[in-house]
């Protein structure tokens, strides 16, 4: 008998993933006939939508971090293991699990459903060479990194005794207009002007450059032009250069090289960079798509059928960035990668699943777009709900709030609030985080 | 000329070290006529006497923290260097500082007063392999390091099958019963207590085992033996096994071996061992103990004069817990490696500098001995204040206001009253910070 699995007799499910869609799944099953394993390789959630503020040091990794255990804990019929999934058995239904090093851990979770939300990751477009160079700000330990590298080039600066290094120490490059990029670019500005202002005695305030790269004709594609518009006046407040239709071709320790549509290149000397542009699918996409005999887009994305389902495999879900869902008429949904998208998927998967029990028929997954959000600055973020289009202070009203709500724990919300509010009111003399931890 | 010294003219004095006894240094010279180098290997001031809190997720690392470069920001006279201490040059007058990889940072600072307030790190006995496996709560990474080994032993623990394995996966080893241990113990009690009974499905509350080992015949031998009982008392009501006149012999992955004074000896086979017994002097006292010509003791703490300076060295003054102080008789003070210790001294020696730039004698350097604190649990603390002495809640009180009090910066201190009520309230159902992070 597996160890995991303690109600043989009930129906088992087994949830891949604790991020935003895998959490809904096991949040609308906790009162069903079913008992739900949550296995992640990590012992939290992780919020993504507000990681890149730990990159800035305006917020603490416990601040948007919850354990799943925690989650879950009152659950009778729920499960967490702290497991890295290295695949599965389709035929044989069953997860396959990492085994631990020290001791003997049950190997596989057997299932009855499964359900895969295990996400997606930064593509470097095929140069791995630039993940070394160039941090990023989605998992909770690179988003770390990059706050120790923003730092140290603004200590080094300040030690700095030739004008050349110093510049290339104050110059931060940000690859990716996108909300994320275009998020970092924002904070970058504004927390190296603060600090620079404040408690750098050597370098003046607008010494610092900050340089956000997009290759589409505007940044924030996903948003109307005007608002797109909007967002590169108030970023260039900031200090921010916006450079569009570019591209990065060569990054290494000391810059980045760009190009432009008509050829010419462009050098710049920067030792901190950013990556935000591509992602790509978990691994474990691939691997279903294998397992089921598809193929994965050149994402990594695996395509499901209209109710999440794996073709060929109405007992195995999968959610959210690591998929394409398609249409009921035959064509592909066009969904974003985006927290709503896999928490709308989430309890989609749990209805699925309550119905597949009772023997009732499911609509096909449909996407409910509550709208777009995107901050720039402090006291300033882009809007665009339904046809009503915001920018400036209320639409930075709004993100607070939205995103305030759909953070996890009540410890967590007063604690944002709180550095929100100290950050806000003195204009960016809180300290939250501003420290360099040797990894 | 030296980058970093833009004054020449004015006096030159470098504080080598961020802890308590430096930043007090720098705090009492910022309206004086000189100029001051703030050197640390860090870019942040570190609360130790919270540190292990870190270790157990009561709270997050950025709340005892604080950046040395915001806490001098706006003085003038105050320089802050991020770059690691090599060396000194005490005829040239020269601290040495370790090259930057990268580019050319100045490789020395030239001093007129030299402070070294380097502190100490935690001695293994000689056992330096025993680093590996027993983790300490000084340093902020090593804390972290703690917590994640702590976390992950109990998700291990709700994994196993068998029977002996989740037994060393619930077994807390401390070793050394001073203040730390009895800290990191009970709060290793306490978290254990409430996560197993909450949150685990496989593992009983009461399965867990934390045993304190003590060579002394007493926990907190630096207290009357009244508050020595007491402690133990508290402890044991939080499910940890004291255990004094035991002295550990060997530690390895899979737990330690104790003797007792009649020879026998005993294996406790656990996976999570935590040090915190001896501690040994900074090596920058070493350097300046072979510079002066004089010889460090048994823990590689320096004898300074009474007035704090080094022998033969009027211009080299050296404290906190890297030294050891001659008295005004020729005996020695007996001080504790505490924080008001390294203050006091800190002060102290800004006062000497100001003294000497006016050619005024200074009376040698005498400890003023406030009191003792150990906080044993969630409501309990032992106090020795004169000839008060406190137990149970009211001694719990004041080691909180006291704390309160001297943690730097007002966000830390409200978002760790925060973290701290939350936790009383709740009976210890906030989260914290109890993330798994990986280095």
């Amino acid at each position: 008998m597996n160890a995991l699995t303690d109600h043989p007799e009930s129906h088992r499910v087994v949830v891949v993933g604790g991020g935003f869609g895998g959490i809904q799944v096991v949040k609308h099953l906790r009162h069903s006939p079913v008992t739900v394993t949550l296995v992640d390789c990590r012992n939290f959630h992780l919020f993504q939508p507000l990681t890149y503020q730990v990159a800035t040091g305006a917020l603490s990794p416990g601040d948007v971090t919850y354990p799943l255990r925690s989650l879950f804990g009152s659950d009778a019929n729920v499960r967490v293991a702290l497991a890295e999934v290295t695949g599965f058995d389709l035929e044989a239904r069953k997860v396959l699990l990492e085994s631990d090093r020290r001791h003997e851990t049950p190997k596989e979770l057997e299932y009855d459903t499964l359900v895969v939300a295990a996400g997606s990751s930064y593509s470097y477009f095929g140069h791995d060479e630039w993940r070394e160079v160039a941090g990023e700000v989605k998992s909770l330990e690179s988003a770390l990194e990059v706050r120790s590298r923003i730092l140290s080039a603004l200590e080094r600066a300040e030690l700095a005794s030739e004008r050349a290094d110093r510049d290339a120490e104050t110059t931060f490059v940000v690859v990716g207009g996108g909300p994320t990029g275009v998020e970092i670019a924002g904070q970058i500005g504004e927390l190296t002007r603060d600090m620079l202002k404040r408690y750098f005695k050597r370098i003046y305030a607008d010494e610092a450059r900050i340089v956000l790269v997009e290759t589409a004709d505007r940044i924030l594609t996903a948003f109307p032009e005007s608002l797109s518009a909007k967002a590169t006046k108030e970023l260039e407040k900031i200090g921010v250069t916006v450079k569009v239709r570019t591209t990065v071709v060569d990054i290494d320790r000391d810059g980045v090289t760009l190009q432009s549509p008509d050829g010419s290149s462009e050098r710049l000397q920067a030792r901190t960079v950013i990556w935000a542009a591509g992602v790509r699918a978990s691994g474990l996409a691939t691997k279903l798509g294998e397992l089921a005999h598809i193929d994965v887009d050149r994402d990594g994305r695996l395509t499901v059928e209209p109710d999440l389902t794996l073709p060929g495999h109405p007992e195995v879900i999968a959610l959210g960035d690591m998929v394409n869902v398609r249409s009921a008429n035959g064509g592909m949904q066009s969904l974003p990668g985006l927290a709503p998208v896999a928490i709308q998927q989430g309890a989609y998967a749990a209805r699925l699943i309550r119905h597949q029990l009772d023997g009732r028929p499911t609509e096909p997954f449909r996407y409910f777009d509550k709208g777009n959000l995107a901050t720039v600055g402090r006291g300033s973020a882009v809007a665009e709900i339904g046809f009503v289009r915001l920018s400036g202070l209320p639409a930075w009203v709004i993100w607070l709030v939205v995103h305030i709500f759909y953070l996890i724990g009540y410890q967590n919300r007063l604690v944002v609030i709180l550095r929100w509010s100290i950050s806000f009111f003195s204009s960016g003399r809180a300290q939250g985080s501003r420290i360099i931890m040797r990894s």
